[in-house]
């Protein structure tokens, strides 16, 4: 998605660890115009999977699957829970996702009354690195008897092994801006 | 907003502890179609007040400020992060908020590159109880320099102090469905 590179190379910065940030216009500050494209798009990619749900992980994929909904007819999002503590409740399912900029182990959870058996589940998430948030949602859907329709991430390193992972379970797995490579100077440079 | 009173007295659910459970459509599985009429609302109500920028926290405000940027002219969100460790940064304006749900003390957060005294900010959230997370909004606000357009809640039950709390600190309150009563049978009366 040329206009999302586009961006990315303008507004995003590099930090030690590899990290890319572009929280200002999709982590923590949100240029919603920008998310209506990134919706658009994504319906362009999976419009033939026919999705009854869009399934996502809080915070940062809220924004990405609300617009993304509106393109396939308002279709409900649902969003997994965070928790640091592993409390568990009995009216969910729950998986592990270890965060990749945090350090931290997570328990991600989804009541059970919001994903079933009869739902065509869009997974969309913000980043795909190692795979491991996109892997917890795929768990969840999976412990539901959901159906996987496909699995979308806005950005992707092609060098972490995320997107192909997901791939390897058989899932269509779509990624709007894929980073080939990010040097010490700031440059991005893109697939 | 009387779609949205129809929609709490259908599916809202109370549970004890005088907690109103509506995460069937706003907290946790989103109806995004809603969320655009919500945005509406919010939109006539504040449409005079020329915000520049809509500050919310995650995760449940994303979709609310979202919806209501779009009727904004797609004017920036800004969600506040809230971390259960206070982990000082020296580039953040912060804000203590004590949770009505969660009984836990949290730090909110806002990066400083994202609001400042140029901003005119539109505060909006989904509950509005004893106003703690509004109260932590306007303060980061306030450390910000930025100009408090007004205050916009999804829900408030009038018998809790918040929305006076916040009127009394001389800004525009507008919510949305206002809760008068809730009956240990399930009846909900608004105002």
């Amino acid at each position: 998605m040329k206009l999302l590179e586009d961006r990315i190379r303008k507004d995003g910065k590099i930090l030690p660890g590899d990290i890319l940030k572009i929280d200002c216009f999709l982590n923590h500050q949100i240029d919603t115009k920008l998310m209506d494209q990134i919706g658009e798009e994504f319906y362009e990619l999976f419009k033939d999977t026919a999705p009854t749900k869009i399934l996502t992980i809080e915070s940062s994929g809220i924004a990405i699957a609300y617009g993304a909904s509106r393109f396939f007819g308002f279709i409900p999002v649902v969003f997994a829970k965070k928790t640091v503590a592993a409390n568990m409740a009995a009216n969910t399912y729950e998986a592990k996702e270890h965060s990749y900029t945090r350090k931290i182990e997570y328990t991600v959870q989804v009541a059970r009354e919001y994903l079933n058996e009869n739902d065509r589940v869009l997974i969309l998430d913000d980043f795909l690195a190692n795979g491991e948030a996109m892997h917890a949602l795929i768990s969840i859907c999976q412990q539901a008897g959901a159906k996987i329709v496909g699995c979308g991430a806005v950005v992707c390193k092609t060098y972490q092994p995320g997107e192909q992972r997901i791939k390897d379970l058989g899932y269509q797995v779509e990624v709007l801006a894929r980073v080939r490579h990010m040097s010490d100077d700031g440059q991005i440079e893109f697939e």
